[in-house]
């Protein structure tokens, strides 16, 4: 049994090639939804669509979210409305957000919600989000304190951050099955994605962190920093605001407590002695994933990675 | 000033005629929230709809209601998610259903939430809901009882209707503006709408058939019914399932303790003498609103009715 822990493009195009090598009732994905927001009166969760339409195969693979071949109409009366429509919610894409509000508003956990439009969309892999309560991502920047997605998506990640809150953290509960699959698996895969807003939140869950402390899986990472950049996304402006440094060995540095295996681009290959020194095994492989057989690659040296150790 | 009773499509074709020869300002217009429902977690007001997109100019002309070149990509996905889809929401229209149930949500009246519509759409009628209050029209058939729009739609008006239920219409109170625009106008047009599901409910509301016998305005009504049955629409079921004969006469008689006017259709001549005899004035002209120029001709012979008097 392999559990992954996930964000959003990164995660989703990882484990993408992942499915291709191994069955997907194998695999449980933790996925971050510290990016969820209410908008319009619906409940959005970036990260569980992305992962959810790319494994479905549904996924606009150009912009990595989004339903391809969506179109914007209601958005498009939306704002004659008047509201804010920095965030591309396609049409059918609503249907998600519509129904998931819908069966939040019955009754349903979003862990059970996630768990009905999986099934629906024909998916073998269990979902897990990472907790069922609040749990949003601020940012602090030299302004003001916005959600990620308006610092992100509105703002087009501009602003110069200051800080990262992680509002609810303290409360949040994991979501069933998070802690057991983090104790209970073989392999354990922190995806691609990035460490601050979408792996840092799902170990500030509670029990989280000190569950791949002690669980007797083998433990990989993915760097999702490749020559001192995210491949996709603000992570270098977050590590920056942060006073992080910049780069694989950085995130290799955030994870060293419960990590044994951290797998980073071939570009970075210097930074190998270092992060060895952290005490894990480093494999450098690529791990830019352009085509399908890259994603199959590189699931496969993850894989190998901890059956070897 | 200028009070309609509005149902859907037959009201909203001859209001598209009535704004051509009165300003939008002098004109407000209650219409029938019976039709309302809460679908996938949506308020829709279909009579409503049906009128502001007319008026908009926006409606899809060929079926009277929806949106002018709306696509449906929204519904196509919510079906595949399992939700029943026969009420055909268009990807635009969702948006006026999303905005009005975040309104209402937020805690404005319907009343308040059709303004902020109306406005956003360009227009200057008034247009009041009947209530703000719940209120639904349910169907008996001989083998259930089901939601009008349920009977309508999802069962296309086959089942044999032995009753209609107003749900909540005791506990109903008019609208703001409702009472004060039936006492206080000059004329009120009680537009060619259903006369048990649209003008039935709305007349049903507390106060508003006082009014209509209180006020020193002159009330006109056009029949719907036309050759024995309705230009669209369920009536002559519903008049049957009532033990009603399905004439213009018979709405005539429905409306009698209040109308001062009624005008119906040239093919139904025959029955003028049976309309005065109820006492009121009888105009007999064309109702068949096909052409932009019937509509206003039938405003104007409405408004001149009245007028003449």
């Amino acid at each position: 049994m392999i559990t992954a822990l996930a964000g959003g493009v990164g995660a989703a195009r990882f484990l993408q090639g992942l499915i291709k090598i191994v069955p997907e009732k194998e695999l449980t994905v933790i996925v971050n939804t510290g990016d969820d927001i209410q908008l319009h009166g619906l409940h959005i969760s970036p990260d569980l669509d992305i992962i959810m339409y790319t494994l479905a195969g549904i996924v606009d693979e150009e912009k990595g979210w989004g339903i391809r071949g969506d179109t914007f109409n209601c958005l498009e009366l939306l704002q004659k409305y008047g509201y804010e429509t920095w965030f591309k919610l396609g049409d059918r894409d609503l249907a998600t957000h519509i129904h998931r509000t819908s069966l939040l508003k019955g009754g349903l956990s979003l862990s059970e919600a996630t768990s009905k439009l999986c099934q629906s969309l024909g998916l073998e892999v269990k979902l897990l989000p990472m907790t069922n309560d609040k749990f949003e991502t601020h940012i602090r920047t030299d302004k003001d304190t916005v959600h990620f997605q308006e610092y992100l998506v509105k703002r087009s990640a501009q602003d110069k951050v200051i800080d990262v809150v992680f509002e609810g953290a303290e409360k949040a509960q994991p979501a069933p099955g998070v802690i057991d699959s983090i104790l209970n698996a073989d392999t354990i895969i922190v995806c691609p994605s990035n460490p601050i807003v979408s792996i840092g939140t799902i170990l500030s869950v509670k029990g989280v962190r000190d569950g791949l402390g002690k669980t007797r899986a083998k433990v990989a990472a993915i760097s999702p920093i490749v020559g001192g950049a995210p491949i996709k996304g603000p992570a270098d402006k977050l590590m920056q605001g942060l006073g992080l440094e910049v780069s694989a060995y950085s995130v290799a540095y955030l994870y060293r407590d419960f990590l044994d295996v951290f797998i980073f681009d071939n570009i970075d290959r210097r930074e190998k002695k270092r992060i060895e020194e952290l005490g894990l095994q480093a494999i450098v492989t690529n791990t830019i994933m352009k085509s399908p057989r890259d994603k199959v690659q590189l699931a496969r040296a993850a894989l190998k990675s901890v059956k070897s150790r």
